[in-house]
């Protein structure tokens, strides 16, 4: 046995047990080679595996129940070992310790890291089934064997709605029977997986939750899975369900979308049916659905849009440069990219610009009348439990609050001829613009980077909750190796539409 | 990059999907050393890899994302890949690749292998929730913090039993209460987790279904879990429960805390409200729990059991050298072992030898009237349903129909003897016995291997089902690094004495 390798093994271990990110960080080699997974990803590089560490806290106590060593010559070393945490289960470590004489030893250069799964992830989910809610369809509906993670504003029957808040949950009473959404996609075919975890009333689109935890987003290892349907989104991208039930006021589909390279609809206002939804502000609140794939999003968008009511729209697509300067100079190179390669391979004709006139007033009236319904809505319940909500979310409703019966009113008044300058100006055309003015932030961004990103996001979201439009968020873009959507608004009524339009554009 | 290393990584993904087994065999190093570890365990050897790989069938279709190869020596190098299953998720492997002479080339001698995790383990959970009922105390009751698995044969409110069998599930209806033994838990402090999985109708101690899959035994990969309460057993071996509610009729309890190294308490027949609870036998059903502590045991007993009906127990210890020869041998040195350790450390006076006298045919007569009353119970559903149940449990039932007025009153008369025989031999005393004769068959052992450990142990779990004694396995013994139970067998209403007695045994 090398020299000083099973001390190493030890004092890593002895090291992960007392949190000590010091030790743990002179463990791991420096460079920009180093591996660290898990079951949330693989981090590269030394930098990346501190940060995470730094953000995650301590390892679970554990007892080290066997070591198989595998010398591989002078340097290097293989060291598989078993673990049992005192809260039950098993790990499984592979190391690779290579011996470094710079770094006065044995060093990790690569590592895969599997602790005990718990038996669910409670960021993800809240209830889960076997499954929770049999499909009420025999006939092989559209959606036979898919399977539904519901956000945790629908009422599923025999549960009670939590909106992403314990102390709400806690107060609900079970529901008596299924939300139309819900009930609709049982007819057809489909089951319920399970409900699945929100920001706390819906009212934020970066998908932390103080209460639940952040879920994770597959497609960007430590970054946010955007919100505020963050369950629903990180539920399909993970693979424990097939289609996410949701909703959008903000851009609460489209966001965690976009940060996880998922199909997303925000259907045109009205169109779903919202009976057994906890609303956040009815002027904006649409239902949809977030799925891995064009087919199951367009059977699960039929189960609940009215055939008759729906419309065709001319593939004629326009680009407004003031939303698209909205987002960051990547993402705008990325959308130019991909709009060119749609042209080039015939997908779409030429893309036109769109002058939408003088926006700057818009997304203040969008904010000040969502504020003022949604402190209507839950005003009373808030005031009742001072301190639940996280800080963000508390603030936010904090300010909406103070919003004037005058202020209201005369957003109101901008949003009325807001509806129609867009009308107006898109002219029955799709717009095009990315679903986010970002990729995702990562987990431990600054939270001025964080809302920053939102911000901007907001700017370009609003566009689709004003006009009551449907947008259809197309995992087509990518910055960096991270996914983010390309987002077609069409006319009110062209969900369906908008969805065979866009199936084509991704492989 | 050496020669045929990338050609042989892609090699080996091929096989992968394609199940090709004998690639798979040959892609992976000869010997005792090389090593396969995923959330399953650990397993050692090409040659236990190779039957895992037999019982397991394909991998999930995929793609590799990327691959990250650091070349160590001209013999070895480590591959790390992530992939993206069609289904969802993301998936690492860590593979160490050495170049083998006699070989043809490279071979993986260690990997470690993450697939997407899934939502849930089904085999183990029908239901989950965070929590799926909360407690209803609010004091800091014993169980405070505490998580429940109830085996699917007790009432939850609002949820219909399962039996292990989704035919039965389908047809049930959400009870409108909690089984009392739930209620217990709840008001104790402890929370339920969900609901977990049995064998059908709990008529085996195999810890097999069918329908739902076979649990995993945390303890002894590959092997199976017990049953029939195998589902509360691997939630609370696995970490995702600290206690399982169970039931234990024929050793549904002890066998599976025997194999998978957990405390396991059988409770006095009659001892524990059995309402909300789907009987098999009532004459010897009786209420249990599982737990990986005996402080949590005790505390989840006392929750359900009459204190006022409680008896103390002397510590004298008697082993039957007839029931312990029906163990395999390596169980009965176990057995020797542990009990000489136990008198060494003072922990036990010196331990008798019982003479039972002629048990020959206790066996048949517990079989006889556990299987009269077994169909009396669920023989007109079963008729109704042909083709449902599992062969091995169908063909138990098939067995039990046959089961004559006349012979279950001549076996009622036998155990009616042999109750007075067995108490009268014991004489208050607490009798010692391995919870199992062996340690746990693994998954793909010759069916007559698992029978005759079946038989086996029947033979000597059914000391406590005549005598209405409680049991409890203690987590004590050891064999070849499996885990097995000491079983102590004491006087009825000793229940809680036994934990007592028993609780310094283990460390």
């Amino acid at each position: 046995m090398p020299d000083g390798l099973i001390d190493a093994f030890w004092a890593y271990e002895n090291a992960l047990v007392t949190n000590d990110l010091e030790a743990l960080d002179a463990a791991f080699a420096p460079g920009e080679t180093t591996l660290r997974g898990d079951a949330g990803g693989l981090l590269v590089g030394h930098d990346r595996i501190s940060s995470f560490r730094g953000a995650r806290g301590g390892a679970p106590i554990r007892t080290i129940t066997s070591i198989h060593v595998r010398v591989l010559s002078n340097e290097y070393a293989l060291i598989v070992s078993e673990n049992e945490p005192r809260s039950g289960g098993r790990g499984l470590v592979t190391q690779l310790w290579a011996r470094h004489a710079d770094a006065d030893g044995w060093v990790v250069e690569s590592a895969q890291v599997a602790g005990a799964p718990a038996a669910m992830n409670t960021a993800v989910w809240r209830v889960l089934g076997n499954p929770l809610v049999a499909s009420t369809d025999s006939d092989g509906g559209a959606l036979a064997g898919e399977t539904v993670a519901v956000k945790d504003l629908f009422d599923v029957q025999g549960f009670a709605v939590g909106a992403g808040i314990p102390e709400f949950l806690a107060e609900a009473e079970p529901a008596h029977s299924h939300a139309p959404a819900v009930a609709a996609l049982l007819a057809t075919g489909a089951s319920v997986r399970g409900i699945a975890q929100t920001d706390e009333f819906a009212y934020s689109i970066a998908g932390k939750n103080v209460h639940y935890g952040t879920p994770p987003n597959v497609a960007v290892p430590g970054a946010i899975p955007g919100g505020s349907s963050s369950g629903p989104a990180s539920a399909v991208a993970l693979g424990h369900a097939s289609i996410g039930l949701a909703t959008d006021t903000a851009g609460s589909i489209r966001v965690p979308a976009s940060y996880q390279g998922l199909w997303g609809l925000r259907t045109t206002h009205g169109a779903v049916d919202a009976g057994g939804l906890l609303p956040l502000a009815e002027s904006f609140d649409t239902i949809g659905w977030l799925t891995r794939s064009p087919s199951v999003l367009r059977a699960a968008a039929a189960s609940s849009l009215d055939g008759d009511a729906q419309q065709p729209v001319e593939p004629q697509f326009v680009i407004s440069t003031e939303l698209l300067f909205a987002a960051d100079v990547a993402m705008q190179g990325a959308v130019v990219d991909a709009v060119g390669r749609l042209e080039a391979d015939g997908l779409i004709g030429e893309v036109g610009v769109v002058d939408l006139g003088d926006t700057s007033g818009f997304f203040d009236a969008f904010r000040t009348v969502q504020a003022a319904e949604a402190w209507r809505r839950h005003g009373d319940w808030i005031t009742a439990h001072p301190g639940v909500l996280a800080p963000d979310v508390a603030s936010r409703f904090e300010t909406a609050s103070t919003v004037t019966a005058e202020a209201e009113s005369s957003a109101r008044e901008v949003l009325a001829a807001a509806r129609t300058q867009l009308d107006d100006a898109l002219a029955g055309r799709i717009l095009l613009l990315p679903s986010t003015s970002s990729t995702a932030p990562s987990v431990g961004a600054d939270p001025d980077e964080i809302d920053a990103a939102r911000a901007a996001t907001l700017a370009m979201t609003c566009v689709a909750g004003i006009g009551g439009y449907p947008a259809l968020s197309v995992p087509l873009l990518e910055v960096d190796g991270a996914p983010a959507g390309l987002c077609l608004v069409g006319p009110r009524g062209t969900d369906l539409a908008l969805i065979d339009i866009a199936a084509p554009f991704v492989r």
